[in-house]
């Protein structure tokens, strides 16, 4: 049995799996798995589609993992698509389609190696897959929920290769062997309503919140360490819902969102963020109260014998050196990193969850050559 | 004939006349005026429901007017009043419903003061009620339309007396002989959508929001005038609209309110609020746009004649020496302004727009008889 990866990228897409929809795309490549030989078992939590599969049998030789998504993020303006989001045309060498690049396309790259690898030379020791239905979402139920199934069950991967995309502009540039950690901040300041007419008579948060935005916004968290880029802070929101102009309003709400690298913890952050609210509290006499939910924590997997696996196998398929790199946004990686070394490679992202989300359909099976080599040179 | 303005207060707060409804307010007082020997004529604009009334034949004799309005604002969270805001309730003295100070009582104040002062002591002039249905909302087809209409049909007021309450703690103590100017500046600042990893992929306007907010909040525009108190500015509103913390938002939008005195125009605020914006524009290379809306300019009735004539009378039916005031929200005596010397007297304001808003019935009576002896000494 082979699978073309472009054939399969076009079956995933067409399932339109939404987050927490599976859609069909996980009965897709279970079908597709058993037929091949893998043991599948599809992992449920709390109503949420995940899929485990083993080539092999988990024994105490060698097993390498693949991770990756089939839930895509919605379709957005449907009105501004050129092409069906779930339709998986192919114009001119071009793939379109939500999920054409995250990651439809790197699922179906590392499913059609993975097949193809166990059949024509069949490894000592196992390939695991474990592709989840929730990673754009809260992704509580997702690689997190496998990783507990894999714990309970006894299963392990020894090594594991995320599959998103993570090339900046050309193919092979980038691999990732870390993330920044993220975390949402939400903030409500609250004073005290009133009539714009007297404004000494109520106490408006808006200055208040004004004054903490500017100050976290012109904050330098710091200048970057080693393997890391500079931590970024985003205000995201700041919302009052008034529509009256004669009103004071009560209560005013921001969100603020920090990607930070291994000079901080979410906790240190967390204690930074308080101070900077009670300071602007103290000074304005406004509540200032604030939620912090941490996505992940930063993580970085040391440049050694996975990256060096996988940047070889990449410039040998590419002759492109990729660069090892941790920027970018959270990826499932941050769960995977409790169980096994990780790193992340897959193709160009430029298009991921916008409007018209393509992928050039050389690449997919580019990607699939990588895939493979990456394998072959493990189990060497 | 004679009319209570207490059992008359009632029946207008039972009228539901939330602009921009009628709500059979201006009806009862149409008959109630008409067969009184007022001559009544609804002055209908754009849908909105107004009614000029006459004693007299307005020829060359001095001509008093009174203008208030039937119209209240909505009743908010009616589950926290404690009696049916169209209830018109009296306990203990006090008369609970929406409109019960602002200004339903006036209303009837000087409606049953300028009956009864009609019939027991005919004047040498007319007396005239300009009564809108439109001083809660824009206001463009209320008191303005009314002027509109009487300058039309040679209809006029030496003075105006606005009805509205300006007390603030204790009956009497009050009157005001102009008001703050108003605007509404409502801002847009644009930047570029992006994701919250990739900030420097974006351009957010949150912070450049954040910066204008708290410049516009800290400024100090005035140390007040002669006549006026500082002049304020409260940012009503802040609003992004974003739920999702991974997204950097394109746009975000503020409102801003300032009350002005006569050291500042409308034109000079906007110039002001413009420069400051573009300050920022230029600092955070953020687009800022910026609509101003003109509520009313500043004005002044020059302490004289009608204050003089007005305080008199206060202090002879309450034994309280009025303050002659220019605080406040703004009024429809911005409009009558441009028609005659104007000032306003009314009843304590202290609940007005709020849940249980209430009157107590004692301060109707008595308002009754301020507006009976300003009639009489006018006219004497
Ligand atoms: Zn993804
Ligand atoms: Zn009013």
């Amino acid at each position: 049995m082979s699978v073309d990866p472009v054939e399969l990228t076009q079956r995933l897409v067409r399932c339109p799996s939404v987050t927490p929809d599976e859609g069909g795309a996980l009965s897709l490549l279970e079908e597709l798995l058993s037929g091949a030989g893998f043991a599948c078992t599809r992992v449920e939590r709390n109503g949420v589609q995940n899929l485990f599969a083993r080539w092999g049998d988990g024994g105490n030789a060698r097993v390498f993992g693949f991770n990756g998504h089939t839930d895509v993020v919605p379709v957005g303006d449907r009105e501004a698509w050129t092409h069906d989001p779930f339709g998986a045309e192919i114009v001119d060498g071009v793939l379109y389609g939500r999920g054409a690049t995250d990651m439809k396309s790197g699922v179906a790259a590392f499913v059609a190696a993975a097949v193809e690898f166990v059949r024509e030379t069949p490894p000592e020791g196992s390939v695991v897959l474990a592709i989840t239905g929730d990673e754009e979402g809260d992704a509580v139920d997702g690689t997190r929920a496998l990783l507990d199934w894999m714990a309970e069950h006894g299963e392990r991967m020894d090594v594991c290769l995320v599959g998103e995309p993570t090339c900046p502009e050309t193919m092979g540039e980038m691999i990732k062997i870390g993330r920044r950690g993220s975390l949402t901040a939400h903030i409500t300041a609250t004073g005290v309503q009133g009539h714009s007419a007297y404004p000494h008579r109520a106490k408006n948060p808006l200055p208040a919140m004004a004054k903490l935005v500017d100050r976290l916004s012109s904050a330098t968290l710091d200048e970057g360490t080693e393997h890391f880029d500079p931590s970024t802070l985003a205000v995201t929101t700041v919302d009052t819902g008034n529509p009256a102009n004669n009103v004071i309003p009560a209560a005013c709400r921001a969100g603020v969102n920090i990607r930070f690298n291994d000079a901080h913890s979410s906790a240190s952050l967390t204690e930074w963020l308080q101070a900077e609210a009670n300071k602007v509290a103290v000074e304005t006499g406004i509540d200032i109260a604030m939620t912090v939910k941490v996505s992940g924590e930063s993580f970085l997997t040391p440049p050694g014998d996975l990256s060096d696996l996988v940047a070889k196998a990449v410039q040998a398929e590419t002759g492109v050196a990729p660069k090892l790199s941790t920027t970018g946004g959270t990826s499932d990686a941050r769960f995977v990193k409790d169980h096994c070394p990780v790193v992340e490679f897959g193709l160009v992202g430029q298009t991921m969850h916008q409007v018209d989300e393509r992928v050039e359909v050389a690449q997919i099976a580019q990607l699939k050559g990588i895939y493979t080599r990456i394998l072959r040179d493990y189990f060497a």
